[in-house]
């Protein structure tokens, strides 16, 4: 162990540089115009992941962009076999003149590495790829087969993933996946996510006026859709910050007083979370922590609007239209397509007759909960402690990999959420970062993790 | 008067092409890429109208975009003296997708001439430079001394022409304001309007966390600008359909049963109305008709919002920020700067504390009313028939031409207002036409109404 472990110290230089590389591509999935750049990433990531020792690596096709594929089973028949899994892909940079570096131009800062992607989740995914570099560099072999999965559309809602998954599951079969894309409870307090909230997606658009009119001519006369979707938006939450779509709080699984005494354990500060994010006051639930509000309760929120003249100056219009993103986060037990299906119900509900309106349903996530005693998260625990010298906690998270739901039926192995990054590297936002000791200690868990979990 | 109007008949086609020229210059005032396009449309103004007769014209500068000025005072001193007033540009074109034929390229369908500023309101004014021309060429004068001015600002809410016109006093002296960029009150009903109502603006923000957070890691602990922002959007009216900003209707002079009389007995169809702009229900004061409430009651519209991610596909964020452009239309005798003033107030007075609110008052413009049994009313009245054969109404008219305002009152000059437009002409919307029968005939009117001034 620590050979490997010397190794990996030895190579930071190294990974560092291979990481930038990885960073600079553009793989931005959900934007159309960088389809190619999307599909050179693969290929980058299809020619490393050769280079470094995997038997056999492929690109699968898929109807949106490419999965990244590689295996190497030489630790036989009777060994375990871990499947890792993580994404390529990352966000969209806009609003683009808010970065301090430029996105695609990965920048050490302070011993951060600053880039889209750097925490979600390229940073995490090579972070593994280098600790089973580190097993083929010291030991020429890896204690357990592995299998690597490494999708390009994470960020765009992973549309092709669950079709990929159930025609491939004798080549992805596995004991268990193994996934670094969510972050710790703190900066120096390693973390053990298990259980990760659902989402649900629905896009509306309100039509007034068959175009836009003069707010002249006909202002006092004509309903504005952005009035109407503006009143529509707040018919979603009442007063006390409870969601009030018919039925949507009918599958929510009542969480242990137990569980919730342990989240109370947990250090938190509410000013600090304020003084964080610049706002005098938090907003929620009234009958819950701020911690519950964000891991044990689902939430909704609008995710973008847009509706008449947003360019400079003025034009003095009732607009056509006006549409809207809406994002829900689920808990156990609710359904995202039976989530999706009451909010669209609703809004078409209560929209008044002098719009039309069109309510586009997107993909969503069922939450997720894996056991805290498993052989995976025992090996988690292990890997993270010789890493970081520190005893890991187990906390949830209120973001979503729907993809861990999908593993878990459909293959059978429980997910182990092993993240690396903090709650400061501003994913889906400008100034994306990750701490490079995070990196490295990452690089290190990865690699201990393989060990750890071929002995139990 | 009828080689005048022979005149006119015959240069048509002439007078067609000459407006076509001056459409596709893009001066679109409000948009600051277009800053030397605005000034080569006052520049090619200038030379047209020295072409046709103007012993002086003139370009004057201004903090934004040139005014154009001409002179003909060969009546004399004992002559009246008409100031013919309009402006030469135009709206922003967005959203452009939604343009059959290019903004800047004008097509004539069907007899009817479209393109971006055909009715408002090039098209408007050259009908004016054209009658003015069939004067100098019939009879080698004009009946009545003419003052010419053109601005460049008007979309962009004549930033800079109450500041001229003060300090251009004696040049500006008339004995009345002609203005044609008002609309007829339906097809084949020529009408002069009497009464025009005000404008106010005021843009807000509202910014709640210092960056756009990751909705999954804050969802439900954090409050979202667009939510904040809906909810503050629908307390500016009530359920029915009053707007409830506190001392927002105090200084509104209530109409005389009279006038209401009147305008009941104008042909009005709401089924009409609802048809041509596709909606099944209309909206506003349930206390006032529909022609009252675009008329004689002040309103209120959101013109645009936006806020978070509105890109295409999906970004799962709480944004940092929303924001919205706001106007009200206003009726005698509010008062602009009050209403602007009483709505920033209240806008922050129901601000929640979890986010910062930024409030921007704009430019505004007071309401006008002008006496019907003015000499240049009367003259309007006779100019119109002459034109189009039939007996025009009076109307009212629920946009703003703020300089109607200010002519009145440093002028001392009763605007006349003789429009050409039609309601179906889709000004400030996609698709902006003029009816050519109108175009045409206005030039007629135009002479006439310089004939008819003069004797009065």
């Amino acid at each position: 162990m620590k050979e490997l472990l010397s190794f990996i110290e030895n190579n930071q230089e190294k990974h560092l540089e291979q990481l930038k590389e990885f960073l600079k591509l553009k793989s931005i999935s959900a934007e159309p115009e960088y389809k190619e750049e999307v599909r050179r990433t693969a290929m980058w990531l299809k020619i490393h992941l050769s280079k470094i020792g995997f038997e056999k690596t492929q690109i699968f096709e898929t109807k949106g962009h490419p999965i990244v594929y590689a295996e190497w089973l030489g630790a036989g028949n009777n060994a375990k076999t871990v499947l890792i899994y993580g994404h390529y892909d990352v966000q969209p940079v806009d609003p683009i003149e808010e970065w301090n570096t430029p996105p695609f131009e990965p920048t050490v800062i302070d011993n951060k590495l600053y880039a889209r992607g750097t925490a979600d989740d390229k940073g995490q995914i090579f972070a593994h790829i280098k600790g089973i570099e580190a097993h083929f560099q010291t030991y020429g072999k890896l204690p357990v087969n592995v299998k690597l999965l490494i999708e390009g559309e994470e960020e765009a809602g992973s549309g092709n993933l669950d079709e990929f998954i159930a025609n491939n599951k004798d080549i992805l079969k596995c004991d268990t996946v193994l996934i670094s894309d969510t972050e710790w409870y703190t900066f120096g307090l390693p973390s053990i996510c298990y259980a990760l909230r659902g989402i649900s997606f629905v896009e509306i658009k309100v039509i007034g006026p068959n175009r836009d009119l003069h707010s002249g001519s006909y202002g006092g006369a004509v309903d504005n859709p952005i009035f109407v979707l503006a009143k529509m938006l707040t018919k979603l939450k009442d007063e006390r910050g409870k969601i009030i779509i018919p039925g949507f709080y009918d599958d929510v699984v009542k969480v242990s007083e137990e569980e919730r005494k342990h989240f109370k354990n947990l250090p938190f500060s509410e000013d600090e979370l304020k003084k964080s994010i610049e706002v005098e006051e938090l907003s929620g639930e009234i009958d819950f922590s701020v911690l519950e509000r964000i891991w044990i309760r689902p939430s909704i929120d609008v995710n973008g609007i847009k509706g008449g003249y947003i360019g400079e100056g003025m034009k003095t219009i009732i607009p056509s239209e006006a549409s809207a993103k809406i994002s829900m986060r689920l808990v156990p037990n609710q359904n995202p397509q039976d989530i999706t299906e009451k909010l669209s119900k609703y809004l078409i509900s209560i929209a008044p007759k002098s719009v039309k309106i069109i309510v586009n349903p997107a993909h969503g996530g069922n939450p997720v909960i894996t056991p805290i005693d498993s052989p995976g998260i025992k090996a988690a625990v292990k890997a993270l402690e010789a890493a970081f010298n520190k005893k890991p906690v187990f906390m949830r998270e209120g973001g979503s990999i729907p993809v861990t739901d999908t593993f878990s039926k459909m293959l059978g192995a429980p997910p182990v959420l092993m993240g690396l990054g903090l709650p400061d590297d501003n994913i889906h936002a400008p100034n994306e970062k990750i701490n490079l000791e995070n990196f490295f200690g990452g690089i290190k868990a990865s690699a201990v993790f393989l060990s750890e979990y071929s002995k139990l």
